[in-house]
């Protein structure tokens, strides 16, 4: 891109910061080094200047990435030399909390955390939790479906989208900020853009669901042989009416030990011993009641679920221990320099064959290998990560892939359960996705975007 | 159509039954008298089967209309000569019910009830509910994305959806039976035919979300002097963790004194006298502490929520009784013949002025004219019947609807809550909804069904 065009692009985009490739290449990309692959970063302050930006691209077939907190893990930000991005950094304003109607109305380059912060205030929450909430923002997260802790209660963002605004690849504003739940009013065209990872429009505004937070919630760190015998503690706890279970997070023994090494916790200080971890978030409308609940509950299970060991946390910087093993999986990064990642959502009572069929067949692809895993129990969605420096060759990478997916789609999982396809999963959609879903996407992709200037390459390709 | 294209469709769908237009005639066509003047009915027994009619009409360029319960409130089944119905009624197997997963498959035209009644078994619910249970199918509840009396808790059909199979207007089958939350896998274009009322394909095949059933639940009927004073008493029981508000329906005394009065209840029998009655589910782990808990919470905010009256149903029968008061809406047609209806989402907490404003308005409109207003408060939904036979000439009633949907867009409302567009509401569709959005659904319509075989005329046009 030339000098003279991103002096153009300054006079297109009067209130919006500007940084030439000179400028990007000066600054920190985040986790994906990809991100600043670009020619320019365009900061719009408000949707007009997104609408403009998105004109002065769609005229010249300049390909156009939307970035949000840069915390994607599937490419889906990731630029190349004569593309710019359009960073949603400045419009990242809580527009309103209705507390009474329990809406939130967010710029789409607000954060998770900051949207929760704002949001507690009013004793309520916006329902979705991930890790990243620090520096995830709710367009990322809309435009990834992103799905977190909560998912298997409060189902993922495109579940709490009430109603969202996006600048059209065109420059049109698709204007839907719905604040009610209910409406059959004509096609519900918002959930093109929930989950299309930017390939069809910009989200700018969106218009959440917030639920009332809990009394408080105890965490427990249950040991257990198997995911079989955590999936019947956690029904356990979801047919008690008088309480809220809020998380039920897995962590297979290779990745708890690994996590109990690198975060430094003393042997012994916590029962991290069994095959399987269980970590199970309870809300209660006090700490009393909600520890009380987990004591009972677990007693209740602990023969038939085949317990090994239990402990309720007693103070909140036990609880916060806890959290620890199950969030800080940067902590991976100590060990593997970019191991391959994955993210599957596995259906039904499956869990144990799944990770048994997966460990046996990467031992067969490389005798060395053997897989981190943990995630979500409650939704199926496990995170898998290889022992091995990254990125591995294509081919061997495929071969992986086809191991880890093979069957998922046909039985109604996903092989991409919360991070989208972005970049990095171009080749798994096209080989595990349904071939008429994807001729629908595809066809969709140029109805909206025929000059293809909207995050070019990802997803549909 | 000729008596030899009923010749040839009985032919090409060899395992269907297929009425000709003197067969439909001699039949009940249900609620809307114009569900069978269509020139056939088939009813296909399978996917292929519905694959095989499709098929058959968009090589002869023939309307399809797909009909489910014919329940629908909008003219969503209506139909014409030339035009062929599929009926989905002998798809109506409950294939699946995956207790451990909380997952069910079904096929489209089973009934609400019949789902309901399997999930039970296994102490779990869909999470939805309505009063037509007995005969609106999943499939219609699908395409007209349905709500009902739990959708603040629960969310509306679209977010009880895991996946689905449809048929596409030219033959092929949209295969996604997803059967997790989470996915994130490309562009989730499910989404398009949940809503769509059968204009872009039909639904065949349903994963539904399932949720486990609470121990007991309670019902109170509540006397309070407005909307926002039900509104009170709703938060205070939607902060309580320890139960779960099941059902949150207003009366305004117009329409609780013509269902008293139609359901011949000895006047004093229940306290209704209020200007607004709320009628409250709580669930709890048993019917004891459900009770207690709505005594409790109802003894806590009466002064400051201004009560007037209350009480916690004491037996089955009385909790019945005060149900039927709410969901016999058929009882309106005793006083009225097809009395102009409408279904609302009003955003905030505006209901009192909402309803204030439409009641004046109509008065401006007809000096007779009162509306009976009831409906699903913790969501904003609200049903409105006008007290005069219908159908009212064309300019009188777009002149009531632009009088009901005036601001609701604007405000993040909905002209059409939960009931669809249909036929019925074309008009208002085309006067209120977002033009941006018409624009786009219109592509999305030629795109998707290029012949206008699916539902013609429905929704979009």
């Amino acid at each position: 891109m030339s000098a003279s065009l991103v002096a153009e692009l300054r006079a297109a985009c009067r209130n919006a910061t500007v940084w030439d490739a000179a400028e990007l290449a000066a600054r920190d990309p985040g986790f994906d080094a990809r991100n600043f692959g670009a020619s320019a970063l365009v900061r719009p302050r408000d949707t007009e200047g997104v609408a403009a930006l998105v004109k002065f691209c769609a005229e010249r077939g300049i390909g156009l990435v939307p970035q949000g907190g840069r915390t994607g893990l599937a490419g889906g930000a990731a630029t190349s030399a004569g593309q710019v991005i359009c960073d949603l950094g400045a419009m990242n304003r809580i527009e309103e909390i209705d507390p009474s109607a329990r809406v939130a109305i967010v710029e789409a380059g607000a954060t998770l955390g900051l949207l929760q912060e704002a949001a507690a205030q009013h004793g309520l929450d916006p329902g979705i939790d991930l890790a990243a909430r620090g520096s995830a923002t709710i367009g990322g997260m809309v435009s990834t479906n992103a799905g977190g802790i909560m998912a298997f209660r409060n189902g993922t963002m495109r579940h709490r989208v009430l109603g969202l605004e996006a600048v059209l690849p065109d420059g049109r504003v698709f204007s839907d900020l719905t604040r009610v739940l209910k409406t059959s009013a004509g096609y519900d065209l918002k959930h093109l853009f929930i989950g299309a990872e930017g390939t069809l429009g910009i989200v700018t505004r969106v218009a959440l669901r917030l639920d009332p937070v809990a009394g408080a919630s105890a965490i427990a760190l249950v040991g257990v042989p198997d995911a079989q015998s955590a999936q019947r503690i956690v029904r356990h706890f979801l047919r008690q009416t008088g309480t809220r279970l809020s998380a039920a997070e897995i962590l297979w023994q290779r990745f708890a030990a690994l996590m109990q090494r690198t975060l430094g916790y003393a042997p012994g200080s916590l029962p991290l011993e069994a095959p399987c971890l269980l970590v199970l978030g309870l809300g209660a409308d006090s700490m009393e009641a909600a520890r009380a609940a987990l004591e009972d509950g677990l007693a209740a299970v602990w023969d038939q679920a085949g317990i090994i060991d239990g402990l309720v946390a007693s103070s909140d910087a036990q609880a916060e221990a806890i959290w620890r093993l199950r969030e800080e999986t940067e902590q991976i990064e100590r060990m593997h320099h970019l191991p391959p990642s994955f993210d599957v959502s596995v259906p039904g009572g499956a869990l144990d064959d799944y990770v048994a069929r997966i460990e046996a067949g990467l031992k067969r692809v490389d005798a060395s290998y053997a897989p981190y895993v943990f995630g979500h129990l409650a939704d199926g969605n496990l995170h898998i990560s290889i022992n091995t420096d990254g990125p591995v060759p294509h081919e061997r990478h495929e071969a992986i892939e086809d191991l880890l997916y093979e069957g998922l789609n046909e039985a109604g999982g996903s092989f991409s359960a919360e991070h989208g396809v972005g970049l990095d999963k171009r080749d798994a959609y096209e080989r595990h996705a349904d071939p008429v879903k994807r001729e629908l996407a595809r066809r969709v992709k140029a109805m909206i975007d025929p000059g293809n200037v909207m995050n070019p390459g990802k997803v549909v390709g």
